[in-house]
């Protein structure tokens, strides 16, 4: 048994209207040394699997099937036996 | 100039429908090693600050005020310099 943790980010050149709202907001609440903020997202993904490529594959292939908008964005897998 | 990374997580007795349906989307494509889908969310600060500490209080402070809601959810805060 495997874990995957998925880290999907908006790429850099894409508009954060999310980031953007929280960072203006945390200005109105005084955190004004807080320069930028992007949000992205974190899927845990437990896998059965033989082995770590098995299973780096299987992740790999539900971010580029459902998980991830690869034209909008970027994703990185770490593997991880649990 | 500090990066916070903070993984939001929501917590292990709170059912996660985005989650839910997510696997059964992957199970429907065929991807039935996937036994788990966790959904969490993946917020990158940019932080001026004076050290590792101070950036570290500004995004827990962010976190607990705005960022997370703790009643549902765990957050970590993970800082490196830039």
């Amino acid at each position: 048994m495997y874990r995957a943790k998925v880290n999907i980010t908006l790429r850099k050149s894409i508009l954060d209207p999310k980031g953007k709202a929280a960072r203006h907001a945390l200005q109105n609440l005084g955190l004004k040394e807080i320069d930028q903020v992007r949000i992205g997202k974190l899927i845990e993904l437990d896998i059965n699997a033989e082995n770590e490529e098995i299973a780096r594959e299987l992740a790999d292939s539900a971010c580029s099937q459902l998980l991830a908008n690869e034209v909008m964005e970027d994703y990185h897998i770490e593997i991880e036996k649990t």
